[in-house]
């Protein structure tokens, strides 16, 4: 396949061609249609670049890849790069050490925005060129796309018709201005047109883009896959349906009329997008960066919420079931990573309104838990789980009227000081959190420090960020708000704002320990100080106290915590049976 | 004197002037002779600009001094215009509604940052001119400069040559480049060349400016003014000194020397000394905003710190004096806000050491200190005060080795359970802050929230920021770093930056809480998760703890509290006598 591409550059006087992971809706997961760097390299994980000259190929990943890109690329001819490993040279250095100004670089437009685009071009000796995907003709072996059925999301759980999401959305530019916004990432548009489908693993979303306008929208999506529920729906709030693969030549078609302002989200704007309206005064960008569909789309209405609840309580039943099902087999042997992930599963299905995993399920022993997104992918691969350290488990499920997303680590033995003590700080800093009142445009950056502190007064620290947005019935990753400590997304924290709360730690070699709630932003008080707002706990599945350390705790976190899993007990019990409701009892005795 | 202003304008044929309220030296005080805008307008608060047209005049101020303005503009013709408030145009609206482009507008270019200034020219319709300050020719009433003794601070309190603190200014810089650094605020110079002056209230530095290279310093300052150790000093370490008054025409001379490479700190250039630079290509700003010497003077060596805790010792010995004698006294209807700040300046002057108070005390009883800067000048303006609420005093000194700022707020009498409750959320945020561990590059912004969390939880908040850098036996206010919600210095805070620690809450008409002690950044540990700082206390004034709710307070900041006042107990019962030693340790006792 590397000799049909290198043919390619050579019918076409390229020097090389940068390949990227992500398909040209910037989401986090993509249809193995677009998974050419995986397919081209064989290594398959989720982040990586390659880089193919006429004589020489090199992938680029980060230290999470490192072990799986070694073993997958042996053989391939394909140098590996290490990402941030002294002596290993950027793409950028790579290439101008190979090439110079008189040298052409391809790169498929739709798959890099323009920003990134720009900045290649500023540091790069060789000019970088953008072309259209040019791999269905070099590749016949490639995926097709696909496209699953799309299914009407109903008023009755979306709580809004797309008239209404449309007008919120343009209730804030200025009257007189026709404008049209550019959407190019799907759970954008699904959320807007109120429809899902199935096109990509855990995101139930249909490949599309859409052009919107205050009074219609265009929706550029594979019609045959509607259901009929939908078309009519679609129909009735102005939604034109128009082929998938038009999207970019209607946009060629509109740039040029001088009555529209084009606006696009900066963050997922294409190099071949922006490049098509290059010509056009009338084109900028979104004042928020992820655009104002994602900003809206961030708060959720009372109907969304109500269904948050819902999902929650339906995924707080089956995690009792499988903690339980752990608890009681776990002496037996037959306990696995891959065994017990499926079994949640199952519990999940025992409910008609499950849908499938928000994400590929994390259940993980003891070391395994060090890394922050291991996963067992069959028996095989999995480790056998024995009465001794932690489990943690970071699952989520999707149901029509919500996502969820919990993480437990369930101790299975004695544990040792330490490891009593950083678990302890985990929930410390999770209910620390959870408990925080705020004034009206504080930001997830300003909150950050209270889920770390009670790690950091240990000397100890986790590097992921502490909370991102949940999409309702949407991507578990949502934006454009999050609670991190290494940049400031800017976004103010507002009621109906849906949060993971996830602080961890993790010990090389030994135990990873991580304790995810989600919470959603309300209303608190409004007075001469201003306007306050604070979280409310969606998630309903009782946290291990057998070890946690009492006084470490602290008399206001302990009481958190009573109060935290006498609700559970309260919402759960009644749909479980007797042996179950009483083995939850028991979990849920406070402390 | 508005008439001979007036007659300047009409002899120059310009249409206006603006007048702000610093000086050329970007500092927080400003000698007499700068104080022009209160000549000229009666009205002396800190904050204000007046601007004087051919037939008007008006005069903005924020809502601190409203009342004091209102009352000391009255019959001068001059409007006032109360920024912030609805209807009420800002200085850009109202000259644009006056002048339009074809008017001219000056302003004294020394008083104005060159981004300010640019601000102006791009909002007026008129045009803003930059001109020499004209007053001393205008008003021979104008009070003229002083330059009072300048000495040295020796390096046994400064830790650091001369010589030193010019090559760690000049360390990080590329070797091949002349650079020179100008420097416009007086702390800096005063710190970079181990002296201090007293031209300024409060503020223990000289009038200077100064052009520093690697291998020298053209100190701009009264020559005669200086003590003979001082110069003697001075001379030894490469510092010339030349006049005060040619540092623009030096500036101005070397501008053309295309062999150096000129910096200066973004938020103190003026637009007369950019202007001055306009024509080089070898002028820019320093990659920090407040400079390099203001980033290295922020990071306090270990002398500077052994220093601050002996200022801190002694304060703390007058401060246990202090807070005796209004116990002790406080049933006689003797004591008024004003006495008791005198009384305290008395305690404090026992020690030979003692230079003066570092800013103005304020001594604020009941509503009074619900103003944030409230301060009594004299018996007559100042409160009785009696067995009932509140007394709040912030008061700090200077001492030749350090600079002191505390704050303790006095419970009188009972309280109500609001007053309890706000005494114990302002004390826990103080020892939150006080307790907080980090990871290196955080900064005070991301720390913020643990002083305001007990508050908000509550539903209150204060408004000013937690925490400002103090300087060494220099301004009580000294950048880069500090903690604040509002804006993100963007300055780490690293081991040895001294900083306070002052939340709050004001009960308009009814009391003003805060407690502040001072800390210093220092090491914490170091390992594979990173370098993590955290704060030790330098204060070692007692904390009333009659009136808290120790179960809102909580077990964790009650031991924390109970160790503070054991150490305060042990630094400062040996140099009370016994009756003062006796109640300390009542005051002192373990909650």
């Amino acid at each position: 396949m590397l000799a049909r591409v290198r043919a390619y550059l050579s019918a076409d006087r390229a020097d090389a061609i940068i390949i990227p992971s992500n398909d040209p809706h910037f989401g986090e997961y993509v249809q193995k249609h677009f998974c050419i760097r995986a397919m081209l390299s064989g290594f398959d994980g989720s982040a990586g670049t390659l880089v193919l000259t006429l004589s020489e190929a090199a992938l680029w990943t980060d230290s999470r890849y490192f072990i799986q890109a070694e073993a997958q690329l042996k053989g391939s001819g394909i140098d590996l790069m290490k990402i941030g490993v002294e002596g290993v040279p950027d793409i950028v250095s790579w290439l101008n050490a190979r090439f110079d100004d008189g040298c052409r670089i391809l790169l498929d437009g739709a798959l890099i925005s323009a920003a990134e685009y720009a900045s290649y071009n500023k540091k790069l000796n060789a000019r970088v060129v953008g072309i259209a995907d040019p791999f269905d003709e070099i590749l016949s072996e490639r995926e097709p796309l696909y496209f699953e059925t799309v299914i009407l999301d109903p008023e009755s759980f979306s709580g809004l018709s797309v008239a209404a999401k449309r007008e919120m959305v343009f209730s804030g530019d200025p009257a007189d201005l026709r404008i049209c916004r550019i959407l190019t990432r799907c759970d954008d548009i699904m959320w807007l047109c109120n429809i899902r489908g199935s096109d990509i693993d855990y995101n139930p979303v249909a490949l599309s883009y859409a052009l919107v306008f205050s009074d219609k929208i265009l929706l550029f999506a594979c019609k045959e896959a509607f259901e009929e529920a939908a078309l009519e729906y679609l129909a009735s709030q102005q939604v034109e349906i128009l082929p998938y693969a038009s999207f970019y030549d209607v946009c060629g078609e509109m740039a040029s009329d001088e009555s529209i302002h084009f606006l696009s989200p900066a963050s997922s704007t294409s190099m071949r997008l922006e490049s098509i309206f290059a010509d056009s005064r009338h084109f900028g960008y979104e004042s928020r960066s992820e655009g104002e569909v994602a900003y809206r789309k961030s708060i959720k209405n009372p109907v969304e919420l109500e269904g948050f609840c819902k999902a929650n309580l339906l995924d707080g039943i089956a995690w009792c079931r499988i903690l339980k099902y752990i608890e009681d087999n776990i002496e037996t042997g037959t306990l696995n990573e891959y065994s017990i992930a499926q079994q949640l599963i199952e519990y999940r299905g025992e409910s008609p309104d499950y849908r499938g995993e928000s994400f590929e399920p994390i259940v993980a022993f003891n070391a395994n838990a060090a890394s922050a997104h291991y996963s067992a992918n069959s028996d095989e691969e999995a480790a056998v789980v024995t009465a001794q350290g932690f489990l943690l488990m970071d699952t989520g499920a999707q149901y029509p009227f919500g996502t969820t997303d919990t993480t437990r680590t369930i101790p299975l033995s004695e544990l040792t000081p330490d490891q009593i003590a950083d678990y302890t700080a985990v929930l410390k800093g999770m209910i620390q959190l959870s408990m925080a009142s705020f004034i009206k445009g504080t930001t997830g950056y300003q909150l950050d420090i209270l889920a770390r502190q009670p790690l950091l007064s240990l000397g100890r620290l986790f590097f992921h960020g502490t909370g991102h947005g949940i999409g309702h019935y949407l991507c578990v990753h949502e934006g454009p708000q999050n609670i991190r400590m290494d940049r400031d997304s800017g976004v103010a924290l507002l009621p109906g704002m849906v949060q993971s709360n996830e602080p961890a730690i993790y010990i090389e070699g030994e135990y990873g320990i991580r304790t995810e709630n989600v919470l959603v932003v309300e209303p608190f008080t409004e007075n001469e100080f201003g306007t306050f707002y604070r979280f409310e706990t969606l998630t309903l599945v009782p946290i291990a106290t057998s070890c946690i350390d009492r006084e470490q705790l602290g008399d206001e976190c302990a009481q958190w915590l009573n109060n935290y899993h006498r609700r559970v007990y309260e919402k759960i019990a009644p749909h479980l049976n007797d042996e179950e409701a009483i083995w939850l009892k028991n979990k849920c005795r406070p402390i």
